[in-house]
């Protein structure tokens, strides 16, 4: 049975970088949660189908989060005095180490669910923990939001605090979580995720990448984020060319859809690679600032026709909104343009929304524009306090992408189904 | 007759760059707008003044804003795509043109006073735009607020459009403004504001300096934004050594209390002028991002004792928080250290804080702590929603700049007296 219905707002999107499509009040044509088409008039034939009227407000493709560590949701905002190495150690392992415990991860992932439902985020790559019992449980509530996610139970054995150094029993728990997880739900699927390279010991690395293979699972893990890691990486796995290399000897690189995060200090060589595999990079413009990693050379990447999509990096950025990604990674790329690239010409904010939106919904498939099959992703805005009349609809956009917050969000779709904002927990 | 009343709840401020203050539980004695001490304990004498327990609240100092435009705030988070001067004839210059209009200019002043009203900020330096009437209106409107600010007619002859160029008139119009308002409200004081020496000329810039000490008036403008500007300034003013000598050879330059945004690329000569002439620098970080003008090197200027405060530089900057100005001060100089200084210590975030508190109070006097002789300027923050019990002080302070907005602001005291936050317009 073809289940249809229509929402009627005024549409914004971006179906190739730089390039905008704003159609006042129009018309998304949805069959079973795929967009069939825009329209400016409802057709003939789908007269009798539920039409949804959002007046003057804006329908946006929803957002893709590459890249955001769930167990660091309950200390967003303290600590990012640091650099990488010793926020890890002061902040997310102390605190990631709790998940350990059912009751506390079941409180404190609700909470992230919540946050998380509310959002302008409609699908997730997900970094959980090292314990498979309560990254199950954030795969249970993540899946009663609605929203599309990858859910990876972390995986790791060296460099780290006892207590969250798997031993041996790595291989064993990673295998167990993707046996627990596969089918289990429609919209939240199973990731592999080897947490670095500083963390993972090769056996380790190498028994990940056969199960990717093995299972056919996309992997989540950081790449070249900062310096002092990237000189880890190289005393620790001197067989390897470069740090992408060490992914890619262990079979984790591509042989499935991979997203990097991060990916600051990438060589030429490693660039190459990454393209040759359509590895996804996810820019965490915020948290590249806010741990001092650096800044990540993204108009380099566009014009390598790397794929490149946006994420919060929440702890390691503050902030759970991608309409504040959106602003951190123009401001990042000006100010590489002003100190050190005046030849680099700066992201504009419709270069953002299309990282954040069909750049980042590329890893989840046809996800993040309104083009006909694409899935039915839409957030409905509404703007008018920020807005007078007379701006442009690319106007209302900047205005939204810079001032807007989660009260502004009056709806949300994702493949078709309403998500509910008011419900709390 | 001596008025006293007491606040009680968390107390947190910094009296000097780097040191935290944070008092659980107390107390902040207040005689006639003063702040007279904080205790642990009320003191016998103070049993009968009237006291307000906001709980477990914070009470932070009051912020100042050193550097915004009122005109601008219509079309904030707009245009933020292009650099200074064709932001300027894009947005700035045809936006403020409007205000010649007194229904336009009370209609959008309103809404500018009304959020200032609501924000973080306690005092201010405000452009207004060339327009005496409408700036009048302004002030007015500010005057209600219960807020302080320093506002400025515009002063303007040359390089603008034709409606914003007063021409000759500039200098009685300047004059006018000064002796319309001198003495007529308690709190909002004329500032002279010439808008930057592109846009003056050098008999303006003179007559302008001369009023500056004949009415003991303070002087605000922009000093050193962007590279392009600067090009313009020496060009325009060949017989200045260099930009900062423009302003200082018309006697606009610390001759009375004097603060100049940006000075994003100041020489060593320059910051030796403006230290010895005791020149607050307003660091506008995210309007400097936003206009790819670049990153003031703020760790210099402190380590040469300049004066600094923090500013919104709306609509520059599209946001009118301060505590966002915190977050981007932080961003921005953990930017310049990752990009091109690694020996330059970032700001931390309580440095931002003193810049935002005591730095830029500084400029309205004993304000922006809570040491004995201060003016009670106090933001209390109910933080319950974003601080699980067991977090410092200091980390809830941390969280409160990441993550607050005036949805958490409780209340709001400026020299003493409640700022109503709910009432609209």
């Amino acid at each position: 049975m073809i289940e249809k219905h229509v929402l009627k707002g005024n549409i914004i999107y971006t179906p190739q970088i730089g390039e905008l499509i704003a159609l006042p009040d129009s018309f998304i044509l949805i069959e079973n949660g795929l967009v069939t088409k825009t329209s400016a008039t409802l057709p003939e034939e789908w007269s009798a189908a539920p039409i949804h009227d959002y007046g003057a407000s804006l329908l946006l493709p929803g957002l893709t989060d590459l890249h955001i560590h769930a167990p660091q949701y309950a200390f967003r905002g303290l600590g990012l005095d640091m650099e990488l190495l010793s926020w890890l150690d002061a902040y997310a392992f102390p605190e990631e180490a709790r998940y350990a415990d059912t009751g506390y991860a079941t409180f404190s992932y609700s909470q992230f669910a919540d946050s998380l439902r509310k959002s302008f985020t409609c699908r997730a790559n997900i970094f959980a923990t090292i314990h498979n019992n309560t990254a199950a449980k954030l795969a249970e509530l993540i899946a009663k939001t609605g929203l599309y996610a990858n859910i990876g139970k972390v995986s790791m054995d060296r460099n780290c605090p006892a207590e969250l150094n798997e031993g041996t029993a790595a291989l064993t728990a990673a295998a167990a979580w993707i046996l627990e997880m596969q089918g289990r739900y429609d919209r939240v699927k199973p990731i592999i995720t080897p947490r670095f390279i500083p963390s993972c010991s090769g056996p380790l690395l190498a028994a990940l990448g056969q199960m990717t293979a093995r299972y056919a699972l996309p992997v989540q893990s950081h790449l070249s984020e900062s310096l002092k890691e990237i000189s880890l990486v190289r005393r620790l796995e001197p067989q390897s060319r470069h740090y992408a290399d060490a992914y890619y000897r262990y079979g984790l690189l591509g042989g499935q859809p991979t997203v990097m995060a991060h990916c600051v200090h990438l060589s030429d060589q490693e660039k190459l690679l990454l393209k040759e595999h359509g590895v996804f990079i996810a820019h965490c413009p915020q948290s590249n600032s806010n741990l001092i990693s650096g800044a990540a050379p993204i108009r380099s990447f566009l014009r390598a026709e790397l794929k490149v999509g946006l994420a919060t990096d929440m702890a390691g950025g503050a902030h759970m909104s991608l309409l504040r990604a959106m602003q951190d990674a123009v401001t990042v790329s000006k100010l590489r343009a002003a100190l050190i690239g005046m030849d680099e010409e700066p992201l504009s904010l419709l270069e953002a929304f299309y990282l954040a939106s069909k750049g980042g919904g590329a890893f989840f498939g046809k996800v993040g524009s309104f083009e006909p099959g694409y899935e039915a992703d839409v957030l409905v805005i509404n703007d008018a306090e920020l807005s007078p009349l007379g701006l442009t609809l690319g106007q209302r956009l900047e205005r939204v992408i810079y001032l807007a917050d989660e009260r502004h969000l009056q709806a949300k779709y994702v493949a078709g189904k309403e998500v509910l904002l008011t419900k709390d927990n």
